[in-house]
């Protein structure tokens, strides 16, 4: 089995549906358990770090990620913190890109 | 006559108060026009680009400002977006700081 984080991010185009709760419950489980999930709306997880560079370097690794896979999230840096939302808005809520993503970044910061 | 782009931020204690409406008011006038002044609280600037990788590349400029002047804003980077929040936690509000750092952005940023 291929776990998430293996997985490459597949272009989506307007129209394409959101998942349904009972998918995103699955999904939800291979990720960490520092998500947070806004229904099927978006996944949120937020970082503290001991400085602002800390922070932006993580957010930076995050934006690397991102750009590889062509699916981008917003990225809210502060000083001592980082909040990651992923969401897909041609679907106009979550899809499974999120999830690859999401557990990419699981990956790449623990 | 030194603008404020020249001039450096300087620690601030907690306890030092924000500055009074006519102080922000004559401040603004030195920045750019795309700043949002939220009365003595908060400085906003919302700037455009035409993918996630040129928004990055700016709010990473921004770090660096911010590091240099140890005045650090909150950065919200999405897809062809960076919005920028200044103020001074220690002050409740905005300090000369935080117009130092705006002019700073302005000369970097255009």
């Amino acid at each position: 089995m291929t776990t998430l984080a293996q997985q490459h991010c597949e272009a989506c185009t307007p129209g394409t549906p959101p998942l349904q709760p009972s998918a995103v419950e699955e999904l939800r489980g291979e990720l960490s358990a520092e998500w947070d999930v806004d229904g099927t709306s978006s996944l949120h997880r937020r970082m503290r770090y001991k400085d602002f560079a800390g922070a932006f370097a993580a957010a930076t690794h995050v934006a690397l990620i991102a750009e590889a896979e062509a699916h981008h999230p917003d990225l809210t840096v502060g000083w001592g913190r980082l909040h990651i939302k992923l969401t897909t808005h041609a679907a106009g809520g979550l899809t499974r890109n999120d999830f690859i993503m999401a557990a990419r970044i699981d990956a790449a910061l623990g």
